[in-house]
């Protein structure tokens, strides 16, 4: 028998009608049972300013404290401008430092993206692997996540309606959800 | 005779003993005659929401206004997490958009980094070069400036004592320009 | 009145069904008048030793001069494992050496893509826009030519019938024209 | 108890005095007791062309057949023209082909490079990230080796005699083998 695993789970984006904090949401009813994914959000989180790092904001604090808490990581992305949003960017920094405090560091993580185009914000992703080196996180690999066309794959509630969206995403929770559980429990063997 | 060249430099990091501050004021006193190289400072650029894009805050419409005046871009960024800090990407984020009104576009750039490390900033080089693709900004290639062990380059003013760094950096503004005239000239051409 | 501008154009692909070779000959046919664009074929070009550089063999030797008498570069690529094939790259790495004789130096470059997969090999360009950093190589940015359903989009002789891949691929091989001659134009003017 | 972990090293470059095969003979002598590394030569790869994918030449059988029996890769590479050799992409593109026979996918990875550069190839680790996606391969992070300098760190036999690296390489071993291990063993649990 495994425990549950908690994922954390943050959108990249802090609009409103956000496609990829509606993909959030429907990831939470496609977990699998045991496990959960709760949601960060980063409305809260300043710019970054390294002058403050050793005493930062309380938002801050309280993101960082999730972090740990949790067992996994699963980042909702928008592409802009062929990267990751500097609003996510900059959480992730917060959250890094300061030195020797990476809140990041061993977390298991997967990335999904959703975006009215084509390719569904695919550029973001590797984006956020680079960063995953230094920040010591494992990515889940395999599927990879991204949405095109996701303002036609959302009902008026925001409710993921696109059956291959859906079916692709319960396998990206079951794979992330084993991932973790791989890494884990490997720790425990040794 | 060539007209002068108005090159508006934008510092990655918000604190105060910046190195790449630093590094844009040493770009200063090492731009060719004729030029100028003008600083914009991020901190009064809040996080990027789409749902304000079309009436942003006047600190955006100034920054975009800067940017559209300018007729070149210098870029002088710390690397974060192997990739630009999240309140780089943030700005680059806000003057792109909305879409139609990206202020970037056509601009000639040039990206230059300092750090204490070894490597100097280099990965935050081609994740930037990435997003000048859908900018459709203009980036010129050689030199790389990505100065290492910037901690023991200025002095205690913040000058750029480091000789082969002034040296690099010189032969960088000249580049810049020369860069930016070859564009703007071939224009003309046509 | 411009002079004509000689464009090389190089496939990635080794395989006679080729969806870039294919592309690369429709390219032929869109390319502006006055300018022309020759295809240069991979096949005799062996595994790079470095053992074997000041004395390479003569379809490197063939292939270097060809580069050099163009006055740029159409690089038509597949995807490979998310980067663009070891046929490709290994050509490059070629034409590079040895050191001081680097044949690309200085030469305005376009890349496109063409897969059956939905996102036309899109990855494999930004690859290639990191090499020509260092190769000193001036890259076209827009518009990004990423073919996708290539199998939908030739008919059995090769010919590209679809029209919006046709009008896409007019505009790329006319802005490549364009940057040419707006790197060489503002040469002639300093 | 664990049982012994086989790695496969791959050297990118094909030269004799390769920095990067000396690191791989170095590592060997560094690898945890009970394990191994065994290295294998790229020589007789030839260039990939998918038409001979279902028939490929007896190197490649071999190749995808030793790659297969290991528990790990590890790929020592020099970084030509900021990214991976043509030599080691064409490798790897030979072993992912035909489509549903990969012979990396699900292998546990790392990457090392030697240069004499200063940055030491760290260019062409990320590179080699984006495609271990597609390949489904378990990139290990940390530490990440890069070796600069790479000229004076090993003496006239091609001994690594640079205590510094000799220590970060072990720790290198070290730590792939616990990565296989955990991957490995997590797959048992479940």
């Amino acid at each position: 028998m495994t425990s549950p695993v908690t994922i954390l789970g943050i959108c990249g984006s802090l609009r409103k009608a956000s496609f990829n904090r509606m993909a959030l949401r429907a990831a939470q009813s496609l977990t699998p049972p045991d496990s959960k994914l709760e949601i960060f959000d980063l409305h809260e989180i300043p710019m970054f300013n390294q002058d403050d790092e050793s005493n930062p904001p309380a938002a801050v604090t309280e993101f960082k404290k999730r972090i740990r808490a949790a067992d996994a990581i699963l980042f909702s992305t928008p592409e802009y401008n062929y990267s990751i949003p500097g609003v996510l960017k900059n959480a992730i920094d917060w959250a890094s430092r300061p030195y020797g405090d990476n809140s990041w560091s061993g977390k298991p993580a997967a990335v999904m993206s959703a975006a009215p185009g084509l390719f569904g914000g695919i550029r973001a992703h590797y984006v956020l692997l680079q960063s995953f080196v230094f920040l010591n996180m494992n990515a889940m690999t395999q599927p990879e996540f991204a949405m095109g066309k996701a303002n036609e794959k959302f009902d008026a509630q925001g409710n993921l309606t696109d059956e291959a969206s859906r079916t692709l995403m319960t396998q990206m929770m079951a794979n992330l959800v084993d991932w973790t559980l791989r890494l884990r429990g490997s720790l425990a063997e040794r």
